[in-house]
């Protein structure tokens, strides 16, 4: 149930309503929006009487969450999600530019790329230092050892981190060295890791899973939000279908989708999605286009000696000529780079 | 296998090698690029002696055309094919436009519809006259009448006009009213009708099949122009997956993919391809900027009393500033609108 | 509207309630069951005043007809339909094998292979005259030889005669040699060749596209069938997925489903299903065992010379084990072979 | 690299043999067939001179291990794997049958329902007490309370105990009630949970993912396999595809697939595949004529008020008489239940 409270009411008002329905045994959440303070009451809702809930002090009027999402909809939380990392506000009309190598393989490997892409405009450096690979006998990532070179470089540009976290095990861990917490796609229903990171105060992007539906991507973010952290962004990097040609199937019809149903960013990752180098450009435009809030892009200096997805890596320059491209459709769509 | 002539061969010489190559049970087909003849030469090979054919006069060097689709690959034709409707010529630098609605209703709907989307730089007016339906208790089309209907509409404010041909019976029929003779993505394989249309003069758009890949796509391309006709386009309109959100899931990922493999001009149906209202322009722009040749748009001025497809007809105004974002993007990519 | 008829009605009284809804402009289909007939009507319902209907003479009551299919639902005819050709009833407590070469090769192949499958159990002969084939180069199939060498071989040895027809144009001559006309996986929605064979008397086949739901099979069905033709039998024989070690995913889910939704025969091609030789008899026992009516199987004396789907055609000998085998899991179901 | 040893190789010569691969630096992994010891060594191999292997004491022959999957095919160990759990013994002639509730809910649930699937020829009893949910806020199971209430059921009636591990903090809890671990379909790829359940002795079910090729499939058995356990079952669930009247899409071509490429047992989870109560059955003993070494089913005595998949839970006569059925099927493939 969605409590909207009258203009203008008192805090201390605002907390007893919130104190009633605790009460009454619901998970209840708070957001504002236009100096309104609305409550997303969320469980067994037939231990409130709603009519008389109506006329409770500061309480203006009800309306159902009818989705199956509540947290993660528009419905709660009719403008935008901003989430603050760094130098980049994601979600806001600033499309954010995370880039950066698949695995970290080094200092001078991280650093290299990290300068290249900080001069070309991204605010985020992505890198992994744990990685889920199909082959238990292909290279895991550095570890710990890992997201210290991609701090250290990060800082040496001015650049905040994304890093994958793999296990509950390994939340505070990623934690101390990342300033996004990525769930990949593979563990995009991994309901206890999505609960763990709930518990944490780090923003968190949350991939979508290579067969999942819109509506249960949305649930997994609901996952998070329902243990308390609403820095939640989504990230599309391509469903499984019957073609081949590409790796995966970039679906940037989620973006308009998501858009509509939720506040939350979303953000699209052109090189999982398609996974060949000359095909990522013209995707990288084609989200802005659509209207992504972001994009996450792996670039390497050398990618034909990438220890994961050289294949799918632009290399600097390449990457430098896309951000330009994508400086002028972000006008059209009313955003900035 | 393609058999490359040196520059500046005569044609009589032109015409020896094809003669002989026919001679051989082989199908020729020749394409001039940079001031070069390229023969592709299709069929049994082994009736040819090919380390002798090195040697006949006019022959520079031979190359193995090893995609299964030959015509239609870039390895037989590098340049891109252009192919002239009316004003437009498609597959050029200018991004074609074409636009109308799902369905021909009557002659004050086409004419309505036709102006406005002449006027906001359509240059093709799409309407259906025979319609695909799943059930066979629902609108059919006008069959004929809508054809001479869509005919004078488009001749009325300078357009050109595109339909669908359902049956090989019918071809002769659209041929007489329609410029592009639409295949659509339930006859992708129809291997009769592809055989048919490929013995008329008629350019033809190839609808991609909703499970088919690329590469099968491409091969039904094939099928049209191992008859002789060469002016094929494609239209990615949607592939069917597990999200149910949106009608189909349009794969931008196959623009960027057939520009590689083939040289024929490739447009985008995001009315079909999503199937809802407010996400068609968001598409529609990634498609430019994913680098289609143009776009195909269901544009009707009462969407709400349409017989088929209402609800994924852009209102005249939606379109018009659709068109004027698309011109920016266009730019971007280096092309014009 | 399904308008049920007392008991005993007689003919006339029947007549004259089938003739007041023709003449409201509604389609009329009849089927009796259990001593009582049964007439859908469908069309523009609005033109028929139903409470008065109810009172007419004859009429026992009326109900909805819910499903988009309304002549192949199990709401219009409750019992299953039996199809009789040559010496098999489909859709009857027998379970009907058809089997042969894919493609018809010639006399002796057809002759050879003929027998051994009548031997072992099947009542019908399969072979495909005109192939409809991905690629404009390969093999298309022997033509109206094809089809006189395969009646030959069917009649020499007791067997009924089915095989594809992939054109409208192509239907009468079918219709001379075969006894069902099989509709083949890439034209399960080309409308036209539905309507066509829906005008002849004969029996046909109707395979699943490879990305269709079952309720768009079920209404290419009703295509068929709201033309007058009632002898429709449905063929399972794979969808397509992410899959690739298979050539396609048989969906055998689609059996027990069918038959709930539809009183049609369904028959099952694992031959297509799988494209593995020695996938073929578990997924053929498999089939049996979910409920099929019947099996279409390849079979080929010479599979390594085969002009056509060799790899997943099975051995003779195969052949003889797989139906043996068949029959006792028949038992298990109620059925027998 | 498989290294197979002469028959009769002294013990103390093959310890040889594994500790100069060991020390060069590679996994090794043996298994005994036919009186004759296979070692699988796998990582870089680069560090051994297999020229000179070759002639080690004890060697008789080398082989590539070519899959991806090493340790799960067949290659490495032909003949099939045995898991013994209570009074089965997975992958032998005899066809394990696992039932039970989807979720415990309390002692007369799971007692009523153990005793009347142990009655019926079950020997494993399947029970979930930590449940994975799309939704945050749906029943997410009873936790250990329902896991001793699921020990003290299966033990009041000569059952072992499956039931699923979602996280890695559970594996010690999970073990200390459950005779084989589940992986969850939603964690096929989560591979800190494959890795945790690869250190215990415990037999692990690994359902495929919902979108998971076989391969893949096979590699995340790999995964658990690697770290020494090599006691697992595969259980095919289903797959998505676009089907949408079914839950998911019961993939039984898995079944004769994996039993080619791999010597680990297949069991088959009818009930998730297809998610309908009457079609459960069909697809349980198409299971068995597919070649499946065991079914796993939910049984319920009151579906109507299960916390979970009531609707897709068989009664326990229908259970009882299904069990009749599978018994005459599996005579068929020369098994035995």
């Amino acid at each position: 149930m969605l409590v909207l409270l009258k203009p203008g009411t008192p805090e201390t008002t605002a907390n007893d309503v919130m104190t009633r329905l605790r009460m009454a045994g619901l998970a209840v959440h708070r957001t504002d929006h236009d100096a309104q303070v609305r409550i997303a009451a969320i469980g067994d809702l037939s231990a409130v009487d709603w009519e008389a809930a109506k006329t409770w002090a500061g309480v203006e009027s009800l309306a159902k969450l009818a989705k199956p999402f509540k947290l993660a909809s528009r419905a709660f939380r009719p403008h935008d999600t901003l989430i603050s990392v760094g130098r980049a506000t994601i979600g806001s009309e600033k499309i954010v530019i995370m880039a950066g190598p698949c695995s970290v393989e080094g200092e001078e490997q991280a650093f290299t790329i990290a300068e290249r892409v900080a001069k070309a405009g991204a605010t985020v450096l992505r890198g992994g230092a744990f990685k889920p690979r199909t082959s238990p006998y292909a290279f895991q990532g550095l570890g710990e050892e890992g997201l210290k070179i991609l701090r250290r470089a990060a800082d040496a540009f001015g650049l905040a981190v994304i890093s994958e976290v793999m296990d509950t095990a390994q939340v505070g861990l990623l934690s101390r060295y990342a300033d996004i917490l990525q769930i990949g796609a593979r563990n995009m229903q991994n309901y206890s890791l999505l609960r763990e990171v709930g518990h944490t105060q780090k923003p968190i992007m949350l991939k979508r899973g290579l067969s999942s539906t819109i509506e249960e991507w949305l649930m997994s973010a609901e996952h998070i939000m329902a243990q308390g952290n609403q820095q939640v962004m989504l990230c599309e990097r391509g469903i499984r279908t019957f073609e081949t040609y590409t790796r995966n199937t970039l679906d940037l019809n989620a973006v308009p989708v998501v858009k509509e149903l939720s506040h939350l960013p979303i953000i699209v990752d052109p090189s999982h999605g398609v996974g060949i180098r000359d095909k990522i450009a013209p995707m990288a435009r084609a989200s802005v286009a659509a209207g992504a809030d972001g994009l996450i892009i792996e670039v390497h200096h050398d990618p034909d000696h990438a220890l994961s997805d050289g294949p799918q890596s632009l290399y600097p320059d390449q990457f430098d000529s896309l951000v330009a491209q994508i400086r002028t459709i972000a006008g059209v769509v009313g955003r900035t780079v």
